[in-house]
């Protein structure tokens, strides 16, 4: 294990954070908020830290798969850990607990949050608060792989561990350029939303928070209402932006290249705009009894299966309230998530098209156990190597669920509210049903639970296995 | 695919069910009931259908990996379908779903109900009721295969189709002698339960009945209290067995044949009997409030543990009133299930021990990319063919609960309701949470949840893959 390269690579992240801190303090100013001394000196603990970390580069800058892996575990554990002090040091947590959840609630793009009334908070706190949303929604390291050389050879180690979905896809043939790419279309797509908007009368501070929250897939709102207190015209704007960027970022790039056939050929994007209409009109003509208007109710529905499809978890409805068909599709599309490739959790529309073509795969083998069966996606194949890999972080995810629905269960509240609160850390969406409903937040759990559900956070956002290698005693045998 | 061979087998599984049906004949005899002649009428309707069935011995008698799959999901099928003409006969139930659920129910060992007071019904009823677990529990073909020459070669492929867990163990090189001698276990434990619940003081008649449901680990009761109503010598007798019929009947044969070294290598039962004494202590301490001693308390949840996690669904506490810890608990060992080689349901523990070490094994691949890891149960290597079919069932199942729960819905009941009463029926359990909970049923829900739900037994009692490879357009093509 090269322990240096990982040392170093941390202080860059701690450097990146630090930067990462400048905004919500030119917030603090510009607000004459007093917690810009707060902000100027995370950023400077951040800054004095990440260069001791960074001082001296390591003869061996190679970086393998383990690396690959630890380091984005350590990364996200250690953004998320100094991102919480803000909260802390404003006096808005009481706990530890509640802050670290609240950052890594933040980075991980969770938007689930312990505060019941956001309206009292700084203004500076808040935008921070977006911020890591926009901040986690690409990828910490990604950024930085785009703009530094983090490891001796190529980087695409850090770079699958830090992805979303069964497969990196690069889009161009290096790794750097690829990120470069992506991050191009996350400005653009952010700052046309943060435009569009402007145009619909919000303010900057709140066009900017809603937009990183969209941009993210995170969730968090300035307004203790979420998405519900403004108009329909920005909430057509948000949920237009949310499907958006559940998208495959790839498809974006073939569409502006001029590949269009080949943007159109994608199954699981093909598959998630599909599962979208469906569960918006069944959702509409299953609530139809709660809207007085077929229009209000359509708005709703599209509003809500676009927050939990892609995870970004925003709210314009109480859903806890709707009928139970309509809360099941709910809870089904959390776990189902956005495509692979975009800034959406859950488990990715691309892996339950893998899952659901293995049982197929299987049923031809029990029916002709001598025929070579194979798996194809968009027309490809899919390797073996990927296919037991998606398998594998189905079983761990699963597993990884009863743990923490077993141990949450301790502080006594109901089996829906547990359930529904793992699903939604654990997908990174942000509200649940019942007590973690979309009018309740989480601060009714222990600090115990509360560490789990911060846990399964970053395990949610890293996609399982970063979390596991960290903590397999194998990785750090010689 | 062998078509008349399939008609074949379907003729014998049904002169088979003619011969079950003399069982409660001669109850209703006894009793001086006047259902006798139901039950003579069922009799003689299985004989003149299966006689017909059977008739032309095909010329081609061989049976291959498909033929074994569609022969088992259809004998079930039909064995329920012709064991719910009672129900509908004795004026039992009003609807055929309500007695298709029930007799199901009965043979794929689940034990739900749709009865509120079973007390009221002819005890030949119920005697058939309990009946259907004890043919269920080891298997209707394992039983044929046993004393019929079923197909030309092996008949490897049904009991394989039939028998639960991830690999079938064969106790000697051939198939039928494997068949007897399970089956000879079977009844010897069968009736050594029955002698010590006789020498409990329980009736003839409730001993049998108590019996069959514990060894098929059923839980259908002839009384509407349950277990609850018995005594302490009674409850232990049954959680004693209860345990008994949950471990790999491989076990018992090695005992008997001396090779005890043998039989206390296997991990699988070392883990079930591990996660029962944890369970019992956890429960037992989180319920400390709930009893007034300790004695009662550790009796009750040595009872429900061992009947949850045997899937065999009795109870002598409404465990719906427990600690949401304790609930939790029993609602993953629902999940975990009994040992695969018993007579219980649910995934099986060794199918969940290859599921973990495919996790390990994953992140062990995650670290040494280069190197090659292998799973192991029990010291030996378990076949990569087996790891994927482990790994595909796991998905089939979770798809296949998630597509029920969202049909069951429709139905406008709670999640934990729903949620619990796919897992109990999907297990073979009985009983569920909240309104499925220990002391109500499922009369509740509507024919076509009714209808979701029965057919969600037989993919747990057949494991899926029987009624998948059954619906498959792929297995029909030639």
């Amino acid at each position: 294990m090269n322990l240096k390269l990982i040392r170093r690579t941390l202080g860059i992240v701690l450097l990146f954070e630090a930067a990462c801190f400048c905004l919500p303090l030119i917030c603090a100013f510009l607000y004459h908020e007093s917690e810009w001394s707060i902000f100027a000196g995370c950023a400077l603990l951040c800054l004095a830290l990440g260069f001791v970390l960074k001082w001296n580069t390591p003869k061996d800058m190679g970086m393998y798969s383990r690396e690959g892996f630890v380091i984005v575990a350590l990364s996200w554990i250690t953004i998320s850990l100094f991102g919480a002090i803000p909260f802390m040091l404003t006096g808005a947590c009481k706990s530890f607990f509640d802050a670290f959840f609240e950052s890594a609630s933040g980075f991980t793009t969770t938007g689930a949050s312990i505060f019941s009334d956001v309206e009292v908070l700084p203004k500076s706190l808040l935008f921070w608060r977006s911020f890591t949303h926009w901040v986690g929604g690409m990828g910490v390291l990604v950024l930085l792989v785009a703009v530094f050389p983090l490891s001796g050879g190529s980087n695409l180690f850090l770079v699958k561990a830090e992805s979303t979905g069964p497969a990196v896809g690069k889009l161009v043939p290096k790794v750097r350029k690829t990120a470069k790419i992506l991050y191009t279309l996350y400005i653009a797509l952010t700052t046309a939303e943060i435009i569009l908007l402007l145009c619909g009368g919000m303010n900057l501070f709140e066009s900017l928070t809603a937009a990183f929250g969209t941009a993210g897939t995170g969730g968090f709102s300035v307004t203790n209402s979420g998405m519900a207190g403004y108009s329909s015209y920005i909430q057509i704007v948000v949920t237009v932006f949310m499907i958006l960027f559940g998208i495959d970022f790839s498809v974006f790039y073939l569409i502006i290249i001029g590949k269009i056939s080949h943007a159109f050929r994608s199954e699981e994007v093909k598959t998630y705009l599909g599962l979208i209409v469906a569960a918006i009109v069944v959702i509409c003509f299953n609530c139809r009894g709660i809207y007085g208007s077929f229009i209000g109710g359509l708005k709703d529905s599209a509003f809500q299966v676009a927050a939990i499809i892609t995870t970004t978890g925003y709210s314009t409805a109480n859903f806890d309230a709707w009928p139970e068909l309509s809360k099941t599709i709910l809870v089904i599309l959390m776990f189902v998530g956005a495509c692979a490739g975009s800034t959406g959790g859950g488990m990715k529309v691309s892996r339950i098209l893998i899952l659901l073509k293995s049982i197929k795969k299987e049923c031809k083998i029990a029916a002709h156990p001598k025929t070579v069966h194979k798996i194809k996606l968009s027309g490809r194949m899919v390797e073996h190597e990927t296919v037991r890999a998606v398998n594998v972080y189905f079983i761990a995810y699963v597993s990884i669920f009863a743990l923490s629905l077993l141990i949450i269960s301790l502080d006594n509240f109901d089996f829906t509210t547990n359930f529904t609160a793992v699903a939604s850390v654990m997908n990174n969406i942000g509200p649940g049903l019942a007590k973690v409903g979309p009018l309740e937040n989480f601060s009714l759990y222990s600090p115990l639970s509360t560490c789990v559900l911060t846990v399964d956070m970053l395990i949610g956002r890293l996609e399982v296995f970063p979390i596991l290698v960290l903590l397999s005693p194998y990785t750090w045998k010689k």
